[in-house]
């Protein structure tokens, strides 16, 4: 299958005019062909508008009618076959089994999301019967969530497919009834623009209007900007840097009708090593750590970037088992120039900086990240700033505590974190109760004895947290959840039968979960 | 019970430190004893910091404690007598019917939020069983919702009791186990400081930190903008105009970790009488509306400031109905000033606008509020976006259409509303059911054949609506959904049984409704 090049709007392909740019191969350090084409203001101005003008008709189709749709889109993503990997692969030099595991997962999230339309408790049904005889008479009420409106999607760098044209942002405001504007990452827009053409295909075949989803290509902050900015555009999903989604956060809270952004942004994963679990398992912990760092060339969110430990028995083993395996991990090629380039520095950076060591450091070509673990003292990172920021890649900083209370003092002082780990054993089951409430207001997930690469995408999955980590610590991007962040309630009073949702019609014709008078019931 | 004029900090009563203010009787036009201090930015700051160092505490007991603890608010409330209906009564001119039905109203909400805290499923409690033996193996993932943190809280004031001191927003914060600093309305400060001191002595009976609750004092801006910029603060409800909620959504953003704003401020409430409907009932419709108009002498935010109407049999008998029950409504004391200037110069605004004519017009002295009804035509309203603006009080526009396209081409222009209420007869039901989606997108609350004046406390109710008519339309203020807006998802990864929250161990020890592998279930 060619790629084109091209945007795509109103399901139709359309050659974007405002200039024109080419993917990069980050292996063989070599632009790729063909030049892809940028979208222009007005091009971004009609994507929206027929976002906006295809909402009611997507989100009046029933819950089955939009599962098959997402289940159709998995179907078209397989149907791309072998070309879509071979694309990805020479675009993120990420390896083929990677790359096709993550196919599994996207196609999996969209059937998730599917069965949770079947199923249909997300639409917090709601019925309050009418009390015609009380004081004042009470009326019918009848509540349920629905669409917020377009939804314009940044996708990632690090995940082309799972968070990407048809990841969890799309899959969540697709099941939720909301068209989506995509804004493909320039990193892979080949990658992208495969995937695209199995979302519009899947349109096309389930008799969806065009405007239901639109791509579009291009560079710079200019598009996204003007993309945040459009009236019709109702809430925002993106995966990204922290300067990217604050930018993104900064755009939206200044329109007249100011917008929800979801930004993933920026997390360093703390992993807390308490003391008897450090004394009995510091070098299988060192070596299940050093695995977790450099997974995918450390290229994940939840990346294990910061070792928080008391200065005891186990210490020298952790620190020599992760830093013999990081030593024998090897460089590998990282997504795309920015990213090695920004890891170079950081990298470079924590290796001058006077308040750490280094205790692990490959050394590596240019495009290629190899992994890095430095040490500090509580004091110095309490002091330090620059030592709490995220350094993208398989970089980690292991903070020595004098004790339990400093450990606990350097935890209040982290900033919001998707992830939160802690290696323990039951004699550390005290001190893990006493530091629990300080993690459950950092960090969106708590792991125990894991590590937090490997993200589940199920019902009781987190993957959010408070800011920075995310714009909204309300919510959650993987998993089930991550459909609340395009839904808002609606309540009908004294409506009649005939003109109620399905939903929350008398016979509950979907037979479904609903909450009457506040207690649960299919009723 | 002497009023003190003083703030409560810490439990404490302190007098503010930045100057006094008096309260004013509108009914009387005169000032109240005693003075009241007003606190400065020292207080501020340990109001806050106080709740911040309450809040693990505080969301760390149990769901039966808080349900206690606010049926023990309930009770002080109810403990303090007649004191505080004649306080709220001469701080606010509303009558002593009005004001304890609202005091039987606030003790409601409380209870209820009691009740879905023993129910339990407001948690939203989920876990995903361990798969070992799949490959990469699934681990054990349990999701509850915790609360964000201290709330500020601004009081308003329409409703001195209902969305005041212990109202909804404070009902819902604590429901979430999150502290609460109140910002009093400087219109009825007594009234705030008797409920205050409900609450603080609910709170030591309850054996909670004094941090949980603090009540603050003033007039201006700069308590509001220096409480929203706290450190410690980590989510806002306030419901008050369009200008002072967008202010504090200005200020949430710019903080360095932006947080969530609900606030409620602007709505004008769209009453659409459908052809059939007002051939039948005409008259009947325009009794009914101006009661809605007229009760509390229009000073409610879901008051019919719009009604929308096709020209067409039944819409003299309407106009002639509304007006003549308009001009027997006698004119009566609005709540304070403010709101009777800004209501008189919004109604001479109205009625020498030379794109609507005058069909009702009470006179009334100063401080007083006289029924005011208005006529435009379709294309003036479409033309003059001054006749979208709320005139907080008991007037009204009614613009009348050409035909049902005209009319839908009026609700498309409409700007986001609490409520939107349609009347109409079966035969209007496939014209009903094409506006249906227009609504849904512009109101949280859609009503058939009643008025939109009355907001049941219920699981069902939606007091909320795109902005303007509130900063986040994905919220209710009112009802069991407010919870919401104070909680945050986490997750626990391989959590030992032993560290894990009661919600969310095996044995079910609460016995709640919990969502098992995706099903709901209470095993």
């Amino acid at each position: 299958m060619s790629i084109s090049g091209e945007a795509i709007i109103g399901g139709v392909h359309e050659r974007g005019a405002a200039g024109s740019f080419k993917a990069w191969d980050p292996a063989r350090r070599d632009y790729l062909e063909p030049s892809f084409h940028m979208v222009d203001a007005a091009q971004i101005d009609r994507a929206c508008t027929l976002a906006g003008e295809a909402f009611d008709i997507f989100r009046s189709t029933t819950d089955r009618q939009r599962a098959a749709f997402l289940d159709t889109v998995a179907e078209q993503i397989l149907a791309l076959g072998d070309a879509l990997i071979e694309r990805a692969m020479a675009e993120t030099g990420l390896p083929r089994m990677r790359l096709e595991g993550e196919r599994g997962r996207t196609c999996g999230q969209l059937r998730l999301f599917a069965e949770l339309l079947r199923e249909g408790s997300w639409r917090d049904a709601r019925m309050d019967t009418a009390l015609p005889q009380r004081t004042p008479p009470r009326p019918d009420l009848r509540y349920h969530l629905i669409g917020v409106g377009p939804v314009a999607v940044f996708a990632a760098s690090n995940f082309p497919l799972a968070f990407s044209v048809a990841g969890g942002d799309t899959a969540s405001a697709f099941a939720a009834g909301c068209p989506v504007v995509l804004k493909a990452h320039s990193a892979h827009p080949g990658t992208s623009e495969l995937v695209a053409r199995a979302v519009v295909e899947a349109v096309r075949l389930c008799g969806l209007p065009p405007g239901v989803f639109a791509l579009l290509t291009g560079t710079g902050n200019g598009i996204g900007q003007a993309l945040v900015r459009h009236p019709a555009i109702q809430a925002v999903g993106f995966t990204g840097s922290r300067s990217g989604g604050t930018a993104l956060m900064a755009v939206a809270a200044a329109r007249s009708q100011p917008i929800p952004v979801y930004a993933e942004m920026s997390s360093i994963n703390p992993l807390i090593i308490l003391p008897h679990a450090l004394g009995d398992r510091g070098a299988d912990i060192g070596k299940g750590f050093a695995a977790s760092l450099t997974m995918g060339v450390g290229q994940f969110c939840t990346n294990p970037g910061l070792v928080l430990a008391v200065d005891g028995p186990g210490l020298d083993a952790f620190c020599g088992a992760a830093g013999e395996a990081l030593v024998a991990a090897p460089a590998a090629v990282m997504l795309n120039q920015g990213i090695a380039e920004s890891y170079r520095k950081g990298v470079a950076a924590l290796h001058t900086n006077d308040a750490v060591t280094t205790l692990a450091r490959v050394e590596h070509d240019e495009g290629q990240g190899g992994a890095a673990l430095f040490r500090t003292s509580a004091e110095q990172f309490l002091a330090r700033h620059e030592l709490h920021d995220e350094v993208f890649g398989p970089a980690s900083v292991l903070v020595v505590c004098r004790d339990l209370a400093q450990l606990r003092e350097v935890v209040e002082g982290l900033e919001g974190q998707l992830t939160a780990t802690l290696q323990i054993d039951p004699a550390d089951h005290d001190a893990a109760r006493a530091l629990l409430p300080l993690l459950e207001r950092r960090a969106g997930r708590i792991l125990a004895n894991g590590f937090p690469t490997g993200v589940e995408v199920s019902s009781a999955m987190v993957h959010g947290g408070p800011f920075p980590a995310t714009a909204d610590g309300r919510s959650t991007s993987v998993g089930t959840g991550a459909i609340a962040r395009f839904l808002r309630p609606v309540c009908y009073q004294d409506l009649p039968q005939a003109l109620l949702p399905e939903a929350l019609r008398d016979d509950n014709p979907l037979g479904i979960w609903r909450r009457k008078d506040g207690a649960l019931t299919k009723e």
